[in-house]
This record gives structure tokens, C-alpha cells and sequence, in this order.
């Protein structure tokens, strides 16, 4: 797959203007910082998408040489053309002329082809749509954005199981609807939060292995090439390291939706677990914090903030993702007749977002979960907040014995409210002498069992993706 | 797995009342008529909800009973409870109090129980918390209304692969941002829709199977069936006919977003469809129609219209969908803790929705579907409305052997655009004698050939999954 | 308004069957507790819905016997015949035939007047078209709605401005990205949360007032009024008690994306409110809590629960608002033609479940509002948890007159550091005597006036509004 | 204002790299060529956030120069500072550090304005918290996006003025659910565009007037500036040209709320513009074209396309647009204590992307309506297709003075059933003589006067704006 060359964006032409328009019309991250700088930026950039357009120009050339199309010579110009260099901003801008940059970079393509080797000029773009060079560039990069995440991703799964080892046995309060619930321990809710990147990650390769090529023509029948079309499928999604569709999907997008899905699963995983932490790491709660670091987490106005900043960068992404998808969904059911006026084109900003966005996110959440700082003792100072409360469900099943589960009940929901309303601990409310049932260690259930669950099916997945591959 | 009971609403408590609380205040679907009476919406209702939330705690108790945790006598008697009556819109009521239907119906069932049996009314909700009850019953519910999906689809589909067959050789305008491009032929078209419908439902199958039952007790560890609580998962997942999960999931909603993956596929491919019959049957282009029947299509004021009803009724469920998911995708994210204060609760209504909504539309286009008329006639005429023009792909090429490309293609476009201005048939205008060359069916590439490849990947899927059963 | 009228709808016909649909297939807000029972639930029912298409056309014959078109005993018998009974079910199911529920319902009721007066059959419904009806009918729904969530926005508004008025002084952490920043009061957090619940009730006001009615005939010329179908519109607006529009707003749906903004801004500002006092009661913060009643906030589980429930209701209703009216707005831009073929009809349920939620989510605020409970001496005990951090930026200025700000700042950083890890108070890291600079009360800034600002708005916002009522 | 001064961006730092980060990582609108080149495109690019970011910080110290916090050579000091160079990349890249540009770019801001006058360093960004600069530079790239936006939506409610009032009686078919209903004039349509157009103007420019400065300071209290700050309120705002909010709104967001309803509404009246101009001009409808010219609209293939692709390009904006703005709808109900832990970050990229389609669909629907072809021809041909029946409202009329409403709506609906399958025309199958009832032009209600009302609406809304100005 051609995605290691040297970058093919004219640097200069761009510049040989009175006023760098570069600078004044250009996004760099400003309003990302989730992304900023990680790898997934650069595999989905303007620079990136253009790159990807000739990278499937290339390769529609090689694919037609391959089986005598045209000429082997003629493919060798049009990829020594598509190593050319391009002005991504006047592309931009004539985009706007035909609705979308292909028919443009044809014609600037055509014309390097053309100083190259005159005769192969003839064969840019044969037989292909602006759509199908499109939607194959658009596949090549979520290819090589979900490619600079899956790493991510596998790290910080791997980051969480460790803490889930280590803290196994790490007593924490379970929290439900904001307040003290039962006993849990740190190495459980870990081992939620590593099943849940573990599963994203096994989707995202799934999803990412599935990533179709798109080829169909000016209106889905391959009409240029003959009879030669339904031939070509192969050898072309083969040069691009994509899947060979059924049918071309020029308005049947469950290929996107499928796409889409990644993301979605990424930022739900990494959503949870970072919010999860901001809540954890309250100044009230204090059970875990992030690294520090150089420049990491401070304040404009306040020296002695510590911000959990790598956890709200990954909760900004996942808030964005959902109504990113939701675009491409409603695109997906709206793909009128053979090409959409309208939904195809609204895909591409919210589908580059989507993958972004994730990508950034498992950035910064491989950088979360490898330095965060867990407090055991704050975690066992918290759970003594509410005086022996936190295992009242235990105490209901000890009095059930004796009194019924109706009466018992009853009993700890009395003593429970005169405990918080007084301070007292619940022992002393109930007058029992057996402290060992106040115990949170005696009330975690399944705990230990669930972590290893959650331990063998992080190996599992892991395990069985790196046979696979 | 039980589904098939009688009803186990109250159909008397309701009743006895001064003013009938239910039609007051109760919604029959008169804003959702695509769902209006189909099979989904009576697997959806609210009486299906509680139904489901009834048949979880059954089928809880047989599996305490199972593994020796309850006596059988008990789990006999609470499975009878769950057979009696309940008051939907009073346990609607006080679910406000503790925010969910589960403490409520627990106290109901549990007065009910020991009306049967008293000792058995302790063994009621053993071990469980509220969010184990909604979180399979909502699994159950969409298990059915899947249930109830899967045959429309396949419906849909094999009356859109007989579409594909019969009109392989029609030929029709292909259309391209509206316009026409170049010809493509009904078979193919309607050859796009069956895989895109044939994929939807295999994607559907797979997640209907996928779906996993919940139980983690209070915050997750099955803190109350002390070591129990793992052992358990097999046998209560086993009783409801829904997967084991690796962990509880009150706050790792993959399942949800993986469940949610289907409306969306449904309602993609499903809103295409429809809406390119809605396109195809207007008044100016007329290539399709609805079957007509006892006031399907009518219109209150005028008495000639015929409208393409089902295609809107499917059009209006694929337009709510996206933003249904986006609500889930959001929440997922947003699951803190060991239970979400407001994320978990904002689900189950647009979970409700979109499976409803995307029942509703596969059983509208079953109908859709199997009744649609064709007119060949009518594209065959639609063809010939651009003098010519639509083979202008084809009559490129052909100049090109003797012009080459570029001058090739600017013959063509001052040539369409004459023919365009003046109406003259692009023959005329090219001065060409062969009159072959601007025949339809002689630029239709791969047509056949991918027409055969939809209708063997129908067969395929079709068959594999029967295979697989 | 002919809001007030007893219910119309037939309590027997729907059940004169063997096995009762209603409880079958009908949903009673056993998903949705946020709104179950409150008074916007029956504002916006289907049977609401029904009794608002019957108001509207019986508004219509009333207009049209004001200017004449129809006899003034027309329009009484079409009103009389509006009285009757209708079968919902029935109703829901009939209206898949032509995609609205207009079409039968039309049908009933000219049978109904028939029976009443047979020359007034022929004037039911003159004119119109059905989206004159069901859009004329959602403004009504929506005008209830609306006034049914009104007061008890002004409910919560009056609740918080009297916590911010008694808590002005009352001093707490102010939080930012989770961590304590510097101090504030509560009565500065309330006077927040006031001015938004204020300004979402004065948006909602103004939204109410503007709702108009729909009449637009057959395709928005009002062809079957002859030349008299602009004479109507006034009258017809004015029976309705809506706005008269400049033109039929068929497909130009203005009207709604300003009725989904109330929605929006409503949930905005109850959802802020609501998710503060969840986390404020977290067990660790514990600076407020929910009042506590008979049922509210327990759990299946543990009888030590006291849950956040109304706030979390209010949070599941500011989740799923968003979602739904992306669908209005999505809708709004493809509302093609003089009819959209299904962007019309994917409004009807999500603006139903926006105008629901918050209405729902009002009432529950107002409850919330006027019962919670406030802890100053945990606010107080909380502030001190940084060991006199929080008030490290009055620190950075103090010794910026020294030290210049650079340096200022760094040596804050540094003490800040030292004191969070060793524990030790900031006082003493950095050696300071004077303690009164360590003293919250005393970096309140411009707190007191704010919070006069706050009530000012509020104060003027609701006199304002009660004069020009 | 400060918004006219010269690009305050570096163009050599970013350059004096081995490898050009600009090129490779920035993104220059290829993916949205609806706003590529257009006014709003500049209005709203990073460099553009970057410039207002330090107006902001300009403006904050002249204002407390006005009132005497610093003194006037500082507030020049750093006044300059902010006209000096700064690398956008660098910023964004450090932007992770702290999670928002502020804090790095303050660093680089007091490094240059310590270079020209160390003594006003340390009154640079005195007493504001990072929220305050980025919320106030949203609100300046936002009034100046929508100043960019306002004159093209003028121009375009102009030019479909222009074609309501030239084209009052040119006759079309109205079609609603796709089908031919009643006759209209394309006059009346063109209005009906028109009054969308107009009151999106409107709307945009209440909402840009309303804009809100923001500044509390670190928690929103202002405490940095000890009494000082709500003094300072005002000048802030009025040096900003923005308006002065009640409280500092870091977590009450009603501002970004009500912003967000203008791209909603402008990309909501212009999508269904647009989307009637694609429809119209099918080929088999042909009734309107988009305006010819060099490049546009052309294919990669089909040198005969003529593809309506302002249309879609405005399409593909109004089909995003509602996704983004549910986003923000979400964050500003989840914005909880005094600033959000990803609530606030998830907003800046939508809100930005929102405008920026805004204002492109804008520049794009003004060079639509302004080249609009009409084809009165083909309105009237179209018109001809039902053989009368598109006037069968009409007809019963007619009918029921003979025959009663029931009986003359099933004579129609039987002869046009019969006129449909036959072919025949309605007035044949009917035996009517009178030929004028068959007349479009003689079923038009109240188009002339519905014209009427639009028109004047439209004068009046641009009188009115104009006299306020």
C-alpha cells in the first residue's frame, strides 16, 4: 500500500503569492488540542486526503496495467505523476467549480502526466468517476487513521489490565447514581475500562480490515471499461490493500455506516473511562490523578491547579463523535439515485471529524492510562464516608434470617437514615458487636472472579488478533 | 425462552377509575404510523417492556433455582407472580420515585409472590439491582422486536432479487446529482437495494444473536450472592435466550452501541430504497409506483392523487433514526461510575424508538417491495430525453482513438452543450452516421455481471444464515 | 382557545373487542418517568393530539362562517360533530393508508356531522389539506405544552432566586475542570443557575406567543377558497389562538426550529442546574441533597440509598433533547417541494418527546428547586481541603508588587507543589504570617454584585412579563 | 472593533522547519468546498481564532486602562504585543498542555511584550481565566462570520424577490409527496424561498447583535480583580463591540445556544432552497438550471453534465449543520460546576464548523438565486402531464353543488383513475365541455395575494433593518 512516501504537497506555489493564503485560511488544531500533534493528525490532514486521491489515481493505473488495460509504461507515468507536487489550497478552491476536488486534480494530474510521457495523459482517471477516486482516498485514510490508532488503543488496554492486576485487591467505594453503593475494588473498575478499550480495539481491526475500495464508474456499471469493469475489482482494491465490494457502493453507504461504527466505539470506550477519571480525581474524591509533566495540566490564573487534562480532552472528543455520526447516518439513508446531490458530499468533513477525533483519543488515553497515579489510601478513607452504610445490602441479607426480608429492610432503611442524619456508624446504630460484617473486604461478591474474566479476555482478544494477523 | 405468554397486563385495574387514565394519556402510535399495528410495535409497547421486565425476573429466579441458590418451590411461585396483573400506568407513575420501573414492579411482584407463596417472597429480585432487570429486559424486548424485523427484511429482499432478475435487461437512466449520466438498467438498480437490504439483515441476525443479558447486582460485583454471583451469569443468560457477557455493562454500554448499529443499517438501507421510489414515481419521471389499494395513498382534498405513501412512511423513520443514536452513542460515552445518574435513563426511550421505527419500516417495505410497478416503457422514454447525450462517456472514448483524450472530451462537451441549447439529438449535432454508438444498451459495462454478483451474494447470505439456524 | 373542553375521545369503542389493543400496544411513560404524570404528559398525548386536530377543524368552520363561506349552522354542527367520540387505535392504525391521520379522521367525522346535520357534512374540512390540520394541531399541542411547562419554570426561577439570596454569603469551592479553583458562594452558583432557568422561561414565553397557525389548501395557494383564502387566515389563527403567518409554511419550517429552540433552552438550562446538584451530592461532596419524601430516591438493593432521583430524571431529559431536535432541523432543510415526502412526517414524534421532556423536566426541577437541601458546614469543611490552595491566585497577586509576576507565579507553583504532596498548609510552606490573606471570604471579588445582577434580571425579567400579559 | 487590522500570524516561524508542518498537518478546505474561498472562510480559519484571541487580550487591557486598573502605556504595550508574529502550529501543538491555546499563547504574548516594555508583562491577561479569552474570541470570530455571512443572505432574499415578482404568473405544478397537486406560479414558490431567506437574515442579525462578551475570571467571580471587576464589565464588552451579559456565562450557555439557531436557520431556509433547485432541474423536470460557467458544474467523465452543484454544495451544508449544533445543545446541559471538564472543549470545533457552513452556503445560495434559469416552458409542459387531473380539487368542487361533496369526490376519483390508466384526459373521461375549467391558471386561490404578503414582508424586514442600523 503506497502510504510511505515522501510527501507529494507543492510547498512552494502555495507560497508564491503576494498574501500567504496558507496562513490566513488554514486549520492547524487550534480548536482540537485532542488531536494536536498525535499521529492520527497527520493521516488525516487536507495534505493527507490529497495524497490519498493520488495514491488511488496510482493505483487505478497500475490495477489497468495489470490487466492489459494499458500500457505498463503509461502506469508508470501516471505514478511518477502523482509524485508531483499539487497546490492543495487552489485545489480547494476549484473544488467548488464540479462540487468536488477530483475534477480538478485530474486536470492538474493529466497535465504532469502529460510533460512526463504525452501518450499516458490519455490514461488519468480511466473509466473512473470523481466518486470512486473519492471514496477510495477517504477508505485509504481511515485505513492508515484507524492504522495510527489501533496502537494506541492496544496500549492503553494493556496499560489498564496492568492496573487491574495491581489493583486487584485495592478497595474502592462503588458509586451509582453519584452516591456510595456497595464495595468494589480499583482493579475491577480498571478491568471495565480495559474490556471496553479491548472490545474497541477488536472492532475498530475488524472494522479496519473490512474497509472496501470503491470503483463503479460514472454511474455504478463500470460503463468506460467495456466489459473489463467487473475485472478490475480485484487487482484494484488489491493495489490499495482494501476490500473488493460486492457491488460498487456509490449510494448503498453501509460501508460508511460500518466506518463509522469505529469511532463511535472508540470514543464510547475512552469517553467512559476518562470521565471516570475527572470524576475520580476530584479534589473531594481523590482516588486517582494524571501524571504532571511539563506544562501539563496547569491554569492561566491559578498556580496550584492540577487539571485532569488529558481526561477532558478525551471527553471533549467523545461528546463531538455521536452528532458527527449522526451526519453520516442521515447521509446514508438520503443517497438518492445513482450519486446524492448533497449527502455524499456533507460525508466527508464529519467522517474525517469522526476519525480524528478517535484517534486523538486514543492518543492522549494511551498517555492517561500509562501515567496515571492511583491513591489506595484515599480510596479507603472514602470508603468509611458514610459510616459503615456502604455494605447495608450485606447487613439486609444477615437480618433476612431472622426477621424476613420485608422487616429487614425496613430495619437497615431506619437505621441507615439515623446513622446519616446523626454521624453515627451503623454498628453502633444497630448495636452489633460483629464487626466483621462492616467489613468491605467481606461484601465484594465476584470481584476477583470478574477481573479474571476481564484479565483472560484482554489476553484472549490480544492473543488471538496477533495470530490472525 | 419466554415470549409467548398471555399477556400479563391488567386490563381491570386500569379501568376502575373515575376518568379512563389510560386514554388520557397513553400514545397509540398516531405520530408513528409506520409502525402503526405492524408486528414490531406490539414487541415494543410499554406492556411489551413490562412484560420483558416481568419474564427477567422468572427467569432470574429458575436460574437461582438451577444452581441451587432458591428453593424451586420458590422460583415456581415467582415465576407464577409474574403471571399476574400489573398496572401499567400506576408503576409508570411511581417509577418516578426511585427513577425506574424496577422498584416499583419489585414491590408489586413481591406482594403478589407472597399472596402465592410467602416464603417465597424473599427469594424476589435476589441479588439483582434495578439496572439488571430494565437492562435485560430492554436486551428481551429488542431480541423480539429483532425477532419481529428479520422476516420483512428477508422479505424485502427476496422481492427485491426477483426485481433484479426480471428487469435485468430494462434499461433506465442511470442519474448523477440529478441529472441523467449515463444508462444503467432497472435490474441493477433494484440489484443495489437487495444487497444493501440482504446486508442489513445479516447485520441484524448477527447482533440479535450478540445480545447479552445484564447482571451485576449493585454496583457490578454480585455483592449479594456472595461468591455466587459468576456461576449464575450461564445459567440466567441460558433461561432469557441472551448471550453471557464477559462483565456486567451497567456502565460499558458497547452492547448498546453495537444494538444500535442495526436500526441504523435497517433504516440506511431501507430509506434509500424509498426514497429513490419516491424519486423514481414522480409525476414528471414515473418509472415507478406504489400498489394502489382501499385508501392507501389518498388525500384529503385532492381525489386524483396517488401518493407514494409507503415510501414516505419509510422516508420518516429514516430520518428520525440518526438522531435516536446519536442520544445512545452520547450516553455511552457519559456512563460514569458504576451507574450513570441520567445517561442510563436517557436510553431507553430513543432505544425504543429506533427499534420500533426501523420494525415499522421493514414491514412497510415488505409491502413496498412486493408490490412496486414497474414501467419500462416509461424509462425506456426517459431515456431518449437528452437527444443522445447520455452516452456522451461512450462516444468520448470513442473520438479518442482518433483525437486524443482532451480534444476528444472538448468535442463532445461544445457538441452537448449545441445539442442541449437547440434540442437536436447529439447524433445530428456530431454529424455521426453510426447510429449503434448511441444505443443505451450499448454502454452498459458491467451490468450483467454485477447483477450477478448482488443476486449470488442474496443467495449466499440467505442460504449461509439458513445453514447456520 | 377551545383548550378547556371535556376529553373527546371514545372511552368504549376501544374496548368492545375481544382482546383490548390499548393495553397492548399503547405506551403509558413507563420509559419516560421524568414526565409520568406531569401536567405536560397530558398536554401532549395522543389523545391530546386528536382532541387538537378536532379543535382545529372545528376553528376552521367557526372562521369560515365568520367571513361567511360556510353557515353559521354548519360550523355549530361541525363543532358538535368535533364533540364526539373517535377511536384512537383505530385512528393510528387508518392513518398508515395515507400516511397522516388526518385522512380518517376527516372521514369519522364527516360521518359524525352527517349524522347531526347532513348539509354540513360537505363543509367539514373545506378547503384545507391535511398538514393544515396536523401542523395547526401541533401548535395547539405545542401552545399547551408549553403553557403546562411555563409556571413551573417560573417555579424553579422563584426557588433559586430565593436560595441565592439567602446563600449570598453562604461560602463554597467554585470548581473548575473538577478541581477546586477559587472560592465563590452558593448564592452565586444559584443566582446561575436562576438567570438561566429566567432567560429559558422568558425564550419560552416569547416562542409561545409566536406559534402560528397552518392553512395553506392542497399545495399552499389556498386554490380551494376561490379568492377568499387569504381572508381567512386571520380569523382562522385568531379561533386557534395562534399567529397569523405571512404565508402557508408548508415546507418552509421556520416555525418549528424556533419552537425546538424552547426545548433546547429549557433542558439547557435544567439540565445544568440538575447535574450540578447531582455532583454537589455526590457521598464525597455532600454539599446539598434532594428532598427526601415518601419512595423517592430508594433502591431495589440497598436500603441506605438516598438518590439524586429528580435531578437524574431532569438529566435524562437534557440527553435526549439534543437528538431529537437535530431530527427537526435536519427536516426543516430537506422540506422539499410544496409536501415533503417524509421530512414532514419525522417531526411529529420528536417534537412531541422535546415539548415532553421539557415539560417533564420543568416539573421535576420546580420539585427540586423548592425542596433541596443546602449543607453549608460541608461547603465550608470542603474549601479547607487544599490547605489554603484555592486561594492561590490572591497569593500570585499579593506577591506580584514584590516579586514581579513571573517570579510571583513560579514561587506559588512551587509552594503549591510542596503543599500538596507533603499535606501541609500553604501558610506555612510559604512562611506567610498574615492569615487573613488565606481567609475564602476575602477573594469573593466582584461575588456580591453578581449575584445583585442575577436578581435584578430576575426580578425585571418576571415584572417585564407580567405586564405586558 | 478591532477586526480590520492585518494579519497578526507568522509567516516565517512556521516555515523555518526541515519539514513544512503547515503543509503537511493543515487543513485548507478540501473536504468543504462550500465554503472554500468563500468570505466566511477566512472570517472563521485558526488564524482567524488566533487574531481574536489576542484582540481579546488587547481589548481587555484597554478597557482596564479606561477605568484606571493599569495604566494607559501597558494597555499599549500590549496592545502591540498583540500585532506581533506567533506560530499557530507551535500554539496549537502546546495547546494539549493546558487543554486550550490561551495559556501558551499568553506565554508567548508576555515574552513579546516584555521585549517592548517589561513593566506591562505582568498586565498582560490580568485578572481573566483562559475561558474568558477563548469564549469573548468565539463571540468576536462569530459576529464576524455572520458579518460575513448577513450580506449574502440579503443578496439572495433580493434576487428571489426579484423572481417572485417577475415571475408571479408563471405558472407550475405544485407537488406535494412528490406528485402533482394543485397549480401554483413559480412566483409563489420563489416567495415562499424569499420569506425563509428574509427572516434568516433577520434572525442571523438579532443573534449577532445579542453576542456576549464573557469575563469572570477564574470561577467566575471576578475575584482577581478584587471589587473592580464588575466595573470593568462594560468597557470589556463595548472595546469588543459585544454586548455586556448579566453574569459571566462559563457554564450558563445560552449564548452559544442562541448563536448556534442562526447557522440552524440560515442553512435551513437555504437547504430547502436548494434542494427545490436540484429537484426542479431533473432532467425529466427541467423547469430551472443553475447559471453555466467555467468549470462549473462539469464531470470527471460526462462531458455533457450540467450538474446543479451550487445546489449541492448547499445541500451538503444544510445536511451537517443540525449534527453540529446537536452537539453543542448536549454540551450546554452537561456543562456542570464553574467550567466543564470537556463540556466546554467538545464546543469549539462544531460551533466553528456550523458557521462556516453557514456562511458558505450563504455566498453560495446568493450566487444560485442570482444566476437562476427559468424555464416557463417547461413549468408549463410539466403542468400539462395529469391531463387535468392536477385540477381535480377543483372539479368537486364543481361537482358537489350537483352531486354533494361524498358523491362529486367519487366521480373524481374514479374518472381520474380512469384518466391515469388510460391516458385520456380527465375532461374526456368526465364528458366535460366547460374547457376552462381545466385551466391552471383558473385554480390559484390566493397566489397573487400570498405574492403580495411576501413581498412586502421582505420590504419590510430590509426597510425596518435598515432604518435600526
Amino acid at each position: 500500500m503506497p502510504c510511505d512516501r515522501d510527501p507529494m504537497v507543492d510547498r512552494d506555489s502555495a507560497h508564491d503569492r503576494d498574501r500567504d493564503p496558507v496562513h490566513d485560511e488554514v486549520d492547524a488544531g487550534l480548536l482540537e488540542p485532542v488531536r494536536s500533534g498525535t499521529p492520527v493528525e497527520a493521516a488525516t490532514s487536507d495534505a493527507a486526503y490529497l495524497r490519498a486521491l493520488l495514491d488511488v489515481e496510482a493505483a487505478l493505473a497500475r490495477a489497468q496495467a495489470r490487466i492489459g488495460l494499458i500500457p505498463a509504461e503509461a502506469a508508470a507515468a501516471i505514478e511518477a505523476g502523482t509524485r508531483g507536487t499539487f497546490d492543495l489550497v487552489d485545489l480547494a478552491r476549484r473544488a467548488r467549480g464540479a462540487g468536488n476536488p477530483v475534477v480538478p486534480l485530474v486536470q492538474d494530474l493529466g497535465a504532469a502526466v502529460r510533460a512526463l510521457d504525452p501518450a499516458a495523459a490519455d490514461h488519468v482517471h480511466l473509466g473512473a468517476t470523481s466518486q470512486d477516486i473519492v471514496d477510495s482516498a477517504a477508505m485509504l485514510v481511515a485505513a492508515r487513521a484507524l492504522d495510527a490508532t489501533l496502537p494506541d488503543l492496544a496500549r492503553t488496554a494493556a496499560a489498564l489490565a496492568d492496573l487491574a492486576e495491581r489493583h486487584r485487591d485495592t478497595l474502592q467505594a462503588g458509586r451509582t447514581l453519584t452516591q456510595h453503593a456497595v464495595p468494589t475494588t480499583f482493579g475491577l473498575v480498571a478491568a471495565g475500562w480495559c474490556v471496553a478499550v479491548t472490545d474497541a480495539w477488536a472492532h475498530t481491526r475488524a472494522v479496519r480490515a473490512a474497509l472496501p475500495a470503491q470503483l463503479g464508474g460514472a454511474a455504478g456499471t463500470l460503463a468506460a471499461l467495456g466489459p473489463h469493469g467487473v475485472a478490475l475489482l480485484a487487482p484494484f482494491a488489491e493495489e490499495l490493500g482494501l476490500a473488493e465490494p460486492v457491488l460498487p457502493w456509490h449510494t448503498l453507504r453501509a460501508p460508511i455506516l460500518d466506518l463509522a461504527g469505529a469511532p463511535v466505539r472508540v470514543t464510547g470506550a475512552l469517553g467512559k473511562f476518562a470521565g471516570d477519571v475527572a470524576l475520580l480525581g476530584q479534589t473531594e474524591v481523590g482516588e486517582v490523578a494524571e501524571a504532571t509533566g511539563a506544562g501539563r495540566g496547569g491554569s492561566s490564573a491559578m498556580p496550584h491547579k492540577h487539571n485532569p487534562v488529558l481526561s477532558v480532552l478525551i471527553v471533549s472528543a467523545a461528546r463531538q463523535v455521536p452528532g458527527y455520526v449522526s451526519i453520516l447516518a442521515a447521509s446514508a439513508a438520503g443517497a438518492e439515485y445513482q450519486r446524492p446531490a448533497g449527502a455524499w458530499h456533507a460525508e466527508w468533513q464529519p467522517l474525517r471529524a469522526a476519525l480524528r477525533l478517535a484517534g486523538g483519543a486514543a492518543s492522549t488515553a494511551a498517555e492517561l492510562a500509562e501515567g496515571l497515579v492511583v491513591f489506595p489510601d484515599r480510596m479507603r478513607a472514602n470508603l468509611e464516608l458514610t459510616g459503615g452504610r456502604i455494605v447495608s445490602e450485606r447487613l439486609v441479607a444477615e437480618l433476612t434470617a431472622e426477621h424476613g426480608a420485608t422487616q429487614a429492610r425496613r430495619l437497615l432503611t431506619d437505621a441507615s437514615r439515623t446513622s446519616a442524619r446523626t454521624g453515627r456508624h451503623l454498628r453502633d446504630v444497630l448495636g452489633e458487636a460483629d464487626e466483621t460484617l462492616f467489613d468491605p473486604a467481606g461484601h465484594l461478591g465476584s470481584t476477583p472472579a470478574l477481573i479474571d474474566r476481564a484479565l483472560a479476555h484482554h489476553r484472549t482478544v490480544f492473543r488471538f488478533q496477533e495470530k490472525v494477523t
